[in-house]
């Protein structure tokens, strides 16, 4: 399944040159979990790192029924027909329970998924959201080497997904459907504050005017909210799109690109991508550090205890965390 | 200033007999940057721990403006009155470069300063929001054990502050000032999501009428987000308030009383705190463990190369990390 280091750099060469193949291979390795694979899969995100190659990453979340599946396969096929190459990744830590559904995604996006300039990656089977955020961010990464234009990393919004999506993307848009006055309180807590664009989907036939309702519904709450500094004005914004008649598709990209380079001009852009470079690092030594210590049975034995101490309330948190680092450092 | 060790077991007994004076000392002590000092902190932390001892935690956020002082006055009071005991502690990273604001709060807060049942306590004079953020939590534990009842955790919002405020919180309120419809987009970005209730001061004379719309406002935007798992009907909450008149200041706290009756009821709050002492003991450690490491100037120079060749995007994150842990525990 996954290649000796001497292929690494054979690998590196191909992906870089944009081959399908190669970039499956390249994610299947740093979604290993195998510590040689490891080690090969960081020699591989080091040969081809390489700051020129970026694309737009889209985050996008959509609970089922939303009609997430129809509108990737609309807003893809838009964008490879006007030449672009679009990666579809999906974030989905339940996945493993949910077993067949994202499968079912990549075949119900059926024109998307026969475009050669598409690429859709089923979510890992790797519960743990650390490894899920871990595997993503790597995965982002053999996209942009192999030269994709749009990265599209969606979710269904189990648990703290959207906001490890938002952390690794440069625009964030909720997908939603239209909904009647009672179905209302939909939206879970923490998403609005994330979302660049809110799209109110299935604008069309009978829903359309509830769509239209949501629509103003969501433009008034996200009003009440001061604009991200270094956005242009109307930003946070809601609008109404329907993947079915292809009504609203572009003028959402439209919105999508607006901010981009608005963000790009203003210098808030790169800004943000080397802090999220930066926090990426910081959260690889950390992790790293906690696993490369907690391997000594003695002291994670006497860390539950003081663990369980703290939660209980009768050691205060600073003076046990003090014995911990006695233990795992001793002087 | 700070007690010597054969002191601090004085000073532990003082303050859980409840003397303000002694409070203040552990408070001065644990805000104290100096390693000795650090210990002496641990050590009266750890005296003073009792999970029977626990205040309710309200976090406080509302910008210059919206009557802040006079509406912790007006709340303070309510319930010193009630025979309850109150502290009020202030978390402002920026407290170093604004000076005098928050003794100004303290002298604008004149009945509460001198009510025997009330403990109110400036921000410390550190920038750093790591610092502020484990002060607080030891300032919260010291009131906790000095038999306080209620603890009012009050900031500006500056930065991440409100956050910060809401993670050590047991319930956060936001206060507003009546806004007309021009002048909406105040709240900042996240804070919507946190805040179990909105009061909108001010809610008297000539702004009653501006006041109940802009509850009106919230009270939409808030049903447009689903409530929080575990919470009754109706929260998040808006409802107008008068610090002025007193008007709305008792419903406001019976909504607080509620909410946490609920919460205690249905065990999240017992979970919440747990978690809570976990996450701090986490922090500490992981904290504690970087401090401990990044005291080898060599090592400190190869991670700033790395660090600033991952933000340039020269360097896969996960591989520079890897990197650094050899650095800093060579195998």
């Amino acid at each position: 399944m996954s290649a000796p280091m001497e292929d690494v750099m054979d690998l590196a060469e191909k992906l870089r040159a944009g081959d399908r193949r190669a970039l499956a291979r390249a994610i299947t390795l740093v979604e290993s979990g195998r510590t040689d694979h490891r080690a090969r899969a960081d020699a591989l995100l080091e040969a081809v790192a390489d700051p020129e190659r970026q694309a737009l990453r889209i985050g996008l979340s959509g609970t089922p029924g939303v009609g997430k599946s129809t509108f990737i396969e609309a807003f893809g096929c838009m964008l490879t027909d006007q030449g672009l190459r679009v990666a579809v990744l999906a974030v989905d830590p339940s996945s493993t329970r949910s077993g067949g559904s994202i499968l079912g995604d990549k075949t119900r996006m059926e024109r998307l998924s026969r475009e050669p300039l598409a690429f859709i990656r089923p979510s890992p089977s790797q519960t743990q959201l650390g490894g899920v955020a871990r595997r993503t961010r790597d995965a982002i990464a053999l996209c942009e080497a192999a030269g994709f234009d749009v990265v599209l990393i969606e979710t269904v919004g189990v648990g703290q997904s959207e906001t490890i999506v938002a952390e690794m993307s440069d625009l964030f848009v909720l997908l939603l459907a239209p909904a009647g006055g009672d179905e209302l309180q939909g939206v879970k807590r923490g998403i609005m504050e994330i979302a660049d664009l809110v799209l109110v989907n299935k604008a069309d036939g009978d829903l359309k005017a509830a769509a239209t309702r949501t629509v103003a519904d969501y433009a008034g709450a996200l009003r009440l909210m001061r604009k991200r500094e270094g956005d242009p004005e109307g930003y946070p914004m809601a609008m109404p799109v329907s993947a079915l008649d292809m009504h609203g598709v572009d003028t959402a990209w439209e919105a999508m690109q607006v901010l981009a380079e608005f963000r790009k001009e203003t210098g808030f852009w790169q800004a943000r991508r080397t802090e999220q470079a930066r926090g990426w690092f910081e959260d690889e030594v950390r992790l790293g550090l906690l696993r490369r210590l907690q391997h000594d049975p003695k002291a994670d034995a006497a860390i539950e205890t003081l663990r369980s101490d703290v939660a209980k309330g009768t050691r205060a948190p600073s003076a046990a965390a003090a014995q911990v680092l006695d233990i795992l450092l001793p002087k």
